[in-house]
């Protein structure tokens, strides 16, 4: 009887733990989106931006920071138009404040690096997840 | 013995569920993200693209459709620089085409429900999850 209980119980978490993620575990989340927008001969290492750029800047947001996640652009979604962005960055936090304030004494740092990777400038959103 | 087995398995089964739901379950999906840009005086209602616009256009993405978001723009990262987009709705699929095939025959549809909640028409960008 007993051991049904634990079960039953170790069931039911698996459960949670399953539906609990699927229902966007990041509404009311503060993204941070770095959009490197296309235009003709303007070059993206993926590479090095995956491997080196996006860990060094998470590396200093401790746990603030949620998750972050990289995209590569493919194409715009409307005929006949330019792709919009090369790629995008994003950092998922809890407090924007906390956020500012640990990139704040890095910016030089981070901008160095681009170099490394672009010859694009990037244009950042900050937004909330609603849904 | 029996029952140590299984609830082993169980608790396993659990930390699976747990972490392999951290891990970026979005890698490798494609992404239509909807963005509508910022400009003076163009108005964005976030209720009725929630409630109404977003679901209309899901549901006629069937299993392919994995999930969708929608964030809310709060601000431009860079000092002193405009708001980039007031909102961005997006699609992850699991495939380009089928996505296309799905939405073509409603294209004047989804069209003719903008007039609903904005003045802006948007940019729309079609990437893929790297990490």
């Amino acid at each position: 009887m007993k051991l049904k209980l634990i079960l039953s119980i170790l069931f039911v978490a698996t459960c949670f733990v399953a539906l609990g993620q699927e229902k966007s575990p990041e509404k009311g989340l503060i993204k941070i989106s770095i959009m490197y927008p296309y235009s003709e001969g303007k070059t993206f290492n993926m590479e090095y931006y995956e491997t080196k750029h996006m860990p060094m800047v998470a590396s200093f947001l401790g746990a603030n920071l949620v998750k972050y996640t990289i995209e590569k652009g493919l194409s715009s979604g409307i005929p006949n138009q330019p792709l919009p962005y090369l790629a995008i960055g994003t950092f998922y936090v809890k407090s924007l404040s906390e956020y500012q304030a640990a990139v704040a004494p890095q910016r030089d740092a981070f901008r160095a690096d681009f170099k490394n990777y672009t010859d694009v400038t990037p244009v950042i959103l900050v937004s909330e997840v609603v849904k």
